[in-house]
C-alpha cells in the first residue's frame, strides 16, 4: 500500500449530506432553499501555530476547531470541509491520531470531509470550511442581505458580550515558552484550552436575529473586538473588573499566592484576557432589548455568556475599572498595539 | 505599513458577485436557483510543484489554473476562491507579481477572491475554488443527481477525447531537470505549457449533457484516464499514432533530427503524451451519437479536440498502433505504473 493510499484510508469517510464527496475532480454540495454558503480558510504552520511535537490528535481537533469557529462567528451551520495537507514524511501513527482528532470533531458537528489534497512538504495544514446560513429578506443600510452575523452591525448602546472563558490559552502558551511559571494543575487545564478549543457553533446559530455584530476571538479580545468597532464605526467600553474574571485559572492563581504577587497576577490575568489569542470564543453585541433573548441563546446552546461592557458612539476603546475610572496606561499601550495589529 | 497590510493590498479586490467578500469571519456566496456548489482544493509546495525560482507571475497563474481545471473537469462555472499563503518573508516584488498572475486569470473567469489566510512559513500556496453547476433532474443508476461531469459515467462504445495538446509540460520539465536536451525555441514553448497552463473551463461547461465522463489531466493522460475507467468499471483502447501527435513540439522535434534518433524521439514523445503530468487538458468520453454535439462544444469553447480512442466493456487499457496492433511492452510498464500511482 502506497503512502497516499494510507492517507486516503485515514481521511475517506461517508458523506451522506454531500451530493458527491471525495474521489472526483470536485465535491458537490447542495444548499437548502433560501440558504447562502459561508466559506472560511485557515492555514496552520508547524512552529508558528502549533508546537511541532504537539499531540497529533489535539492538532487534528484544533485545525478544524479554528475553522468551525469562523462559521460560528457568522452563525452558519457547518456542512463540509476540505483538507490540504503537506507532510514531511508518512508517519502512520501521526496520521491515524491526527485524523481521529479531526474527524471526531467533524462528526460532532455533522461537517463532512468532502475533498482535499495531500503532498510532501514542510508540515502545513490548510482547511476550508463550508456552512450554510439563511439569506436575509431585506438588507440593512450598508449591509448585505443575509441573516449571517457580521462584524459591521454594532450600534451605540448595544451590550457587549463574550462567551466562555478567555486568556487561558495565552497563559498556557507563555508558561510553555518559559515566560512564566504555573502550578502543574493550572498549566494542565490552561493547556487544554490552548490545544483543544471549543468552537461555539451552537451559540452562533442561536444568536442569529439577536446579535447585532459578532466575531470569533482568535487574535485576542481587544484585537477582534477592534474589528467589530472598525467595521461598525463605533467605540466600546470594557469593564476590566469583569473581564479579569474570565480567566478560568484566575481563582486558582489567586490561591497560589506564593508564585505571584497580587499586582503581577492581576496584570498577567488582564493581559491574557484582553490580549491573548487562541480563545475561539465569540465576542458579540446585542441591543439591551435583546437581553432575555441573549440569555435564551445561552441556555439553548449551553454556553456561558458574560456581559463585559457596551458599545459607544464615540470611536475608540475605553478600559474602565469597577468605579468606571479609566484603567492605567499599562493597558492603553496593549490596546493600541493590539488594535493596530493586522 | 505592516507586512499583512501589504499582503492585503495585493489581494483585496471588489467582489460584486459574492454576498460578502474579504474582511469578515466568513465570505458569503449565493447560488443560482437549482444550482449545486462544486468545490476543489489544491496545495502547491515549493520544490515539489514548482521551482523555487519560478517567475511569481506564472506561479500565481498556475496556482489558480490547476484549481480552475478541476472545476472545468466537472463542467462547473467558477464563482469564487480562497487563497491561503505561507511565505518565508515579505517580498513585495514577489507578492506584486504573484498577485498579478493570479488575479489576471481570476478576472478572466469572473472568479472572485473572497477570503483567505496569510502566515509566515515555508512557501506554500493552498487554493480552494468554488463553482456552480446545475443539479440533475433525475439521477442515473449509481450516480448522484447532478449535471456535473463525473468520472463514473463512461460506457462501452463511447468515444474517447482529449482537449488541446499533451506532453509538452513534461517535456519541458525533463529538459529543465537536465534529463534531455531541446532546441531553445522548443524548450521555450514547452516551458510555457508547464508554467502557464490553460484551464478548459468553457469546454467543461459546453460538454454538460454531452460528455458521459470527464477528468482533467494533471497526473498524465493514462493516470487520469485510469480514474475514469476505474470509476466507470470499463476499459479503453488508445490509438498511439494519434496520441503521439498531441505533443505540440513533435513536428519541431522531428525536424531537429540531429538531436534525436527517430526511435528515441517517438518513445520520448509517447512517454510525455501518455505519462506526462501538468497538462490540465480534459480527457472525456461521449457516445458516438454525440459527435456533432462534441464538435459544437469544441467550436463554442474555441478548444481543439482529438478523438484518441474508445471505451471498451473489457477492463484494462490497450495501447494500439495505426494497424490496431498492441504497442510493445515499453508502454505496458508505463501504463501499469501510471495506473497504479495514487
Amino acid at each position: 500500500m502506497g503512502e497516499f493510499d494510507l492517507i486516503r484510508r485515514y481521511f475517506t469517510r461517508p458523506t451522506p449530506n454531500a451530493v458527491l464527496g471525495v474521489g472526483d475532480d470536485c465535491a458537490l454540495l447542495r444548499l437548502g432553499p433560501g440558504m447562502q454558503m459561508a466559506v472560511s480558510t485557515d492555514m496552520l504552520v508547524a512552529g508558528r501555530h502549533f508546537f511541532p511535537d504537539v499531540d497529533p490528535r489535539t492538532l487534528g481537533h484544533k485545525a478544524l476547531a479554528v475553522n468551525l469557529s469562523d462559521l460560528a462567528a457568522c452563525g452558519a451551520r457547518p456542512m463540509a470541509f476540505t483538507l490540504a495537507l503537506a507532510l514531511p514524511d508518512t508517519n502512520t501513527n501521526w496520521l491515524h491520531a491526527f485524523s481521529q482528532g479531526l474527524l471526531a470533531l467533524a462528526d460532532a458537528h455533522g461537517c463532512e470531509l468532502v475533498g482535499g489534497d495531500t503532498t510532501r512538504g514542510p508540515l502545513n495544514i490548510c482547511l476550508t470550511v463550508l456552512g450554510e446560513v439563511p439569506a436575509g429578506t431585506t438588507a440593512r443600510a450598508g449591509q448585505p442581505a443575509t441573516q449571517a452575523l457580521l462584524r459591521g452591525g454594532a450600534q451605540a448602546g448595544d451590550d457587549l458580550y463574550v462567551s466562555g472563558t478567555l486568556g487561558d490559552a495565552r497563559l498556557a502558551l507563555e508558561a510553555l515558552q518559559g515566560r512564566l511559571a504555573l502550578p502543574d494543575a493550572v498549566l494542565a487545564s490552561a493547556r487544554q484550552r490552548l490545544e483543544c478549543p471549543t468552537p461555539r457553533v451552537a451559540l452562533g446559530m442561536a444568536l442569529r436575529g439577536i446579535a447585532s455584530a459578532a466575531a470569533d476571538i482568535s487574535d485576542g479580545l481587544l484585537g477582534d473586538l477592534g474589528h467589530i468597532l472598525e467595521r461598525s464605526a463605533v467605540g466600546a467600553t470594557v469593564d476590566t473588573h469583569i473581564a479579569i474574571e474570565l480567566l478560568a485559572s484566575y481563582v486558582d492563581l489567586t490561591r497560589a499566592r506564593s508564585l505571584f504577587d497580587q499586582q503581577l497576577l492581576q496584570e498577567t490575568a488582564l493581559r491574557c484576557v484582553l490580549g491573548g489569542g487562541d480563545d475561539y470564543e465569540l465576542v458579540f453585541t446585542a441591543s439591551p432589548a435583546q437581553r432575555a433573548a441573549v440569555q435564551g441563546a445561552s441556555i439553548a446552546s449551553a454556553t456561558p455568556l458574560t456581559r463585559i461592557g457596551k458599545i459607544d458612539a464615540e470611536p475608540g476603546l475605553r478600559l474602565v475599572d469597577a468605579q468606571g475610572a479609566t484603567v492605567l496606561n499599562t493597558f492603553a499601550s496593549l490596546t493600541t498595539s493590539t488594535l493596530s495589529a493586522p
